[in-house]
């Protein structure tokens, strides 16, 4: 019999399951476990929906499709008040494939892997073509003069940073010059931006994901660029002065659309009024499928609820599960439902857990709430995990989910599931995250975990 | 800034990297990892071995080319000693590709997804065809009378256990089928076996691995068959009597052959006779390009080297990488070195590591030694470990690896990377084990945490 020994200041403490709460629990948990790695649905429902809807981008009709399958899965499950919340969400349009080339010595265009950021405008079907200026910070472009990059196409070129462990890490430490650079650029002059992928992986694969325009400041096309066409444009700069590049897409904001948040919860017996959130976001970029990003996180989210219901728990509280609308590009589905949990004046919520980091092999929740109860929360939350450490679940302070941060005035307590992120980037944002791209039980292993923390804020509550 | 809260016990013990060792082996291990995840060579010598040896089966030509292609990474590397240990090997041939079907009912032959398991014999050309009997267990079999099954196809088929968190427990309570299934059916009269694959994944792609004979037990045919395949075969057997399956595979023993562990060091500067033997093994299977099995393994063991000689660390162990000839099917290259290692009169081996459970993100070590010096050896190890537990590496006791278990008699301890299991089986034996199923960043941690142990056992020793 092998047995994990942990080491903490220089004293052997051996570890066993139930030495915090009694054996039920353990045994409670390891059920969990058995069922969401034989009998759950989470793997057939993410097939199915990045199979039905696939891309599902805000405002788009794959995204009415998901929001069908969404409450197709949620009757299934057979819970109650299946509902559909609304919100009002841009409607970004990719337009045409995007081109983007430089031209080589012997003249002939060698094109380069690129992808339009999402909310971005497009150059037009004309394109534009223009010489390339590399940097590696927001700082270096706002430090230079006025229309010091009059007309130039403005290459963000800083990459991720390998050495963090946790690649979301290297993600926060790179992602400013995707959302903010063409802000920065378009300031000094520039015609255009183009930005290295956020990913560590060295491939031919572009990364889209959000850029944001300023009020005041010129909106102007923005593209992410593969890393190995990064490396070679970065090399040609170098080697050719004055390297130009075309670039054409014919991306568009289409209006206004009304999207909805999906919802559905098995209803409390003892505090039907105190909810516990448990979701993902249903919406994703037009790339791929969005497997891990974040259909992974919709189809986990309700694994906790056709989990404890098939194992015939009761929950105290409402256990609902929301698939938000919109986090890719807006946010209106998190708002929505938090302007909703603020206003409320018959429920209380109580705890929001959010899935959004991808289906791989859990090992961590991250906690976060209003700094006047997250202290207090972390003493009932803490011993728990002496039930959760022989699935190799650790917990950190810190940030939780986009679309359940907004549920932070209500003093519930937020959570991120956290799992390992070595895979994370070579799949956000592209046209790789597809459903095959998600092991079945590595999600599987991920729902478990957090049905495991749900149901035992279920039954201990937080005060 | 994030703080990791481990519990236990109830207690809260805030986690210093600095608690056992002092602050310069945590920032050397810092330097470990650093290094590892920017300038390692590991990734890009496991796509030269794998695209240019690819399959290499022990007794091969491209376990040939897998030797040459070893001794050039060693001498890319530097090191001392480099050297070809021989070992014979029976030479295994596949013949040509394996049939099995079964005849539907508009006489149409359905296919199956089969390989042969190895060191099988095959049916020849003519293949054969037989009544399906599906078995769960070897007990079951053998239990059974005389001649119970007499002309027979034999069909294991006990999936390995879902619920196993560690796909290792659920593979060993699972494999007795495919290595022995043979003896247990053929005792009985049986005329060939079907083998359930090994692995989790419901899927089309058939697992080989070894299969043992037993001398005085007939020799019959053997082959894996797909779990998707394995599950239709089952309902057929249950709907339709008497169903036939036909088999035909061409395996032979095409008598022996001299192949070599691939051998290099950094003598020890110290103690230069007191050897510290990392290493994974080299041949493969001759399915896929053995990427994670255990190409992974060879580069890592590698990579622990290059890393400390590029680090300016001088070892006071002469610090040994072995490259391990014929694991799969015979293990001669782990015996000749073990034999070479009890009998040396100048050295002592105070330690070996290998990698063979695929190039995944590294989770524990588990160690193992004659029990006369196991206690010892954890007394020491043990502390180490609060350095480790910031790149979430854990231990446990328990076995090591195939290749270096002969070098028990040594007294060494013996140690096995143990990365995590869930997507191993996966890729198994089997067509899908190619270099791109390897994840970079998974493999360089893999080495970095290889590396970091190896560093403490040279600097502090086992005594």
């Amino acid at each position: 019999m092998v047995k994990k020994v942990l080491l903490l200041s220089g004293v052997v403490l051996m570890w066993t399951i139930t030495s915090a709460q009694d054996n039920s629990d353990a045994m409670f948990i390891k059920k969990i476990h058995d069922y969401a790695l034989t009998d759950s649905k989470c793997h057939e429902w993410l097939r199915q929906l990045t199979t039905e809807a696939g891309q599902r981008l805000a405002g788009s009709q794959t995204y009415d499709v998901a929001e069908l399958l969404a409450v197709e899965f949620m009757e299934e499950v057979g819970l109650e008040n299946i509902q559909k919340q609304a919100c009002e969400v841009n409607v970004w349009k990719r337009g045409i494939r995007e081109t983007a080339y430089i031209i080589d010595k012997k003249g002939l265009k060698k094109y380069l892997h690129v992808t339009s950021l999402g909310n971005t405008i497009g150059t037009g079907v004309e394109g534009l073509q223009a010489e390339v200026v590399e940097v590696k910070t927001l700082e270096e472009v706002d430090k230079m003069p006025d229309n010091a990059l009059a007309g130039k196409i403005v290459f963000f070129n800083r990459p991720m940073d390998p050495t963090q462990l946790r690649t979301f890490n290297a993600y926060g430490g790179a992602v400013d010059q995707r959302g903010s650079g063409l802000v920065s650029a378009a300031r000094k002059g520039a015609a255009a931006v183009l930005v290295r992928s956020m990913t560590l992986s060295q491939d031919d694969v572009p990364h889209s994901g959000s850029a944001v325009y300023r009020d005041g400041v010129k909106q102007i096309p923005a593209m992410g660029i593969s890393t190995n066409d990064a490396d070679l444009l970065s090399e040609l700069i170098k080697s050719i002065p004055n390297t130009e590049v075309f670039m054409r897409n014919t991306c568009y904001v289409d209006g206004k659309n009304t999207d909805h948040s999906i919802i559905g919860e098995i209803k409390g017996s003892e505090f039907p009024n105190k909810v516990i959130v448990v979701g993902g976001h249903l919406d994703a970029w037009d790339m791929g499928d969005g497997a891990h990003d974040d259909g992974s996180g919709c189809v986990q989210a309700l694994e906790v609820l056709n989990t404890l219901k098939n194992l015939g728990y009761k929950p105290k509280h409402t256990i609902r599960c929301v698939m938000f609308a919109n986090e890719e590009n807006g946010l209106a589905g998190g708002r929505a439902y938090g302007d909703y949990a603020k206003n409320s004046k018959e429920e209380i919520h109580v705890a929001a857990l959010e899935s959004d980091a991808g289906g791989f092999i859990p090992k961590e929740f991250s906690f976060d709430a209003d700094a006047s109860v997250l202290e207090k929360y972390m003493k009932v939350v803490h011993p728990w995990f002496s039930l959760l450490e022989p699935y190799n679940l650790q917990y950190e302070t810190g940030g939780s989910g986009a679309d359940i941060n907004p549920l932070k005035p209500t003093k519930a307590l937020l959570i991120g599931l956290r799992p390992d992120s070595q895979r994370y980037f070579d799949f956000h944002h592209t046209t790789a995250d597809t459903f095959k791209a998600v092991n079945k039980r590595e999600l599987q292993m991920g729902a478990a975990a957090m049905t495991s923390l749900v149901y035992l804020i279920d039954k201990y509550g937080l005060e």
